[in-house]
């Protein structure tokens, strides 16, 4: 799906460690007025003067978190970063640089990793952030990628998972379990394809389901918005592992309750008609699905007016009193428990 | 040798991924002031004020960068945070900060986590760092290991790889060499093990050595040696993959050459010996062997003085006119030209 088989293909060994890193990260142009020196040292260089400081980072392995099968290097570059920077605004505050190290086995030619960096370069461009450092080694097995981001934000701006108040209403941002079900679309058509590789996907009725999946973008507009409306969330954290788990981390973390209401949960109607192709609750998809990158928080019920009505924001509940104890109030009135259905890499699947 | 089969193992599917970070952090609690926030938000915050903020990041993979048959967990966590922190010395900077992220396969059990662990503690509290965020998931295949070092320094305390002159001296910590004949020693000892385990290695005559593949210290020392004596290099980089290939990066980011002083080149006595008895000559060591983790920097001439009969810097060489090239002036005065002997991760072996 991903080889053109008529492309020349440059073995990495050629290339020397040094001289692959340098190839690689030629392009990257620091645009940050806070990097004062970028790739080609010991270490990146700095200055962010009165800000605080914000890092995140994350792992990403092959078979683990992406298959090449269906993933093109290209987006897995670019969906790396969105990772990352999702981890950044979920601070709110603003990303300002990343340094990505990665391994791969001698099956990947020097092209590949070009086209990975080329999705790398596009999200740092698109999200202008500057790449100043990173590591590129060889793996026994496979590619792993590691991330980590960086940011700055004013020391009255930054919002932790702890702030949340009771009363608080519950926001969460975009739509939910697109990603999740783009993800079962492309397990679906690379079955299909080992049966049969011959087979034209025809992904075109999936497509907003598939960019969720393939390019996540993380919501650095909602940071803005929220700058623009003058709304300082109270807690808020990055839908990466599906809403249920992100709702405990704010609840345990501020010590307070949660009344989620399942008909307030935001779909696209192509997340409703693949759900029901597939067989799957709608519900259990935006709650446990995961790597939608969208951003959930929460704020004071007096900034409810400032919010109201804006087609990217929907507020889902509110928070109790009762410490660490979180329902979904469904359809029909039940409250249900809300358990960790977060994605365990560790599980025996 | 790693394994005591008397021991409960606990696997790690049972912890689920968010107990696990919990479980394996727990103890990390922030000593730096410039650590606002650590572990347990969507990232961590840190303040760094009127300080230039340095970062640096690597990436070490089972079966490329260790062995884990002769490379304890515990000394593992240690040197993985050491590779970083001198990253951050050979800036001049002081380490502040790490992030460590690690994806392992369901053959280890959390015992083997908290292993890893209790030697990233005992780094972290030997060199006064805080371990402020990480990522812990799963792999298809062995142990890799990703760190991110965060570091400070005043502005005019940062010293690069490119502000060597010509005239300059080639100044060198430690000595050379050690690291890799301990891999060597590590290597033949686990040879003889595979072949009768009940082998008991005998690793005494070869302590100093073994010590400095298994247990880096990063020269921490030698930043504050070097504010003590007023002394700020011109230039400088750490020894990761050897004196030549360190050299090569002053020169070409400096735009000068060097000579270097063959009979100059600090080497231990243990090193000394064991090239004898393995048949290998003690400078090719030095020059191509790595993992040292010393320091390697440029001063000014008129600096000399203070740096003079300091046991633990020894001037090895100069910087030229010359542009990029760089020359061993060996034992009988024969003008080499010195290449890459650097490590190249993606070299078939």
């Amino acid at each position: 799906m991903l080889e053109d088989k008529n492309k020349e293909r440059t073995p990495l060994e050629s290339m020397g460690e040094f001289g692959l890193i340098d190839h690689l990260t030629k392009g990257f142009k620091p645009v940050q007025e806070s990097t004062v020196k970028g790739i080609g040292d010991d270490a990146a260089v700095l200055d962010f003067k009165d800000h605080k400081t914000v890092v995140s980072t994350d792992l990403l392995v092959e078979g683990v978190h992406f298959n090449l099968a269906y993933m093109p290097l290209k987006h897995l570059g670019y969906k790396s970063i969105m990772v990352n920077l999702s981890d950044i605004y979920a601070m709110n505050a603003e990303a300002t640089q990343v340094t990505v190290s990665i391994a791969v086995s001698n099956r990947f030619p020097l092209e590949a990793l070009e086209e990975f960096y080329e999705g790398v370069a596009m999200a740092a461009k698109i999200y202008g952030v500057d790449v100043v450092g990173g590591d590129t080694t060889s793996s026994t097995k496979g590619m792993l990628i590691s991330v980590t981001a960086i940011g700055k934000a004013r020391e009255e701006d930054v919002v932790y998972r702890s702030g949340a108040k009771e009363h608080d209403l519950l926001v969460v941002t975009g739509d939910l379990g697109g990603a999740y079900l783009g993800l079962q679309v492309l397990e679906r058509e690379n079955e299909v394809f080992k049966v049969n590789p011959n087979h034209q996907p025809d992904l075109e009725p999936y497509s907003y389901i598939v960019e969720r999946q393939l390019k996540p973008e993380a919501r650095k507009d909602i940071i803005a918005l929220l700058k623009e409306l003058e709304v300082k969330p109270t807690s808020m954290i990055d839908v990466s592992d599906g809403l249920s788990s992100e709702i405990l981390h704010l609840c345990k973390e501020s010590g307070v309750g949660c009344h989620l209401y399942e008909d307030k949960i935001p779909l696209d109607p192509m997340v409703i008609s693949t759900c029901e192709e597939f067989g799957l609750d709608s519900t259990l998809v935006a709650m446990s699905g995961g790597e939608d990158y969208e951003l959930l928080f929460t704020i004071d019920q007096k900034e409810f007016p400032k919010i109201k009505g804006n087609p990217n924001l929907t507020v889902v509940g509110h928070m109790t009193a009762d410490k660490e104890a979180a329902y979904l109030i469904s359809r029909n009135d039940a409250q249900i428990p809300i358990t960790a259905q977060g994605w365990n890499s560790f599980a025996k699947t």
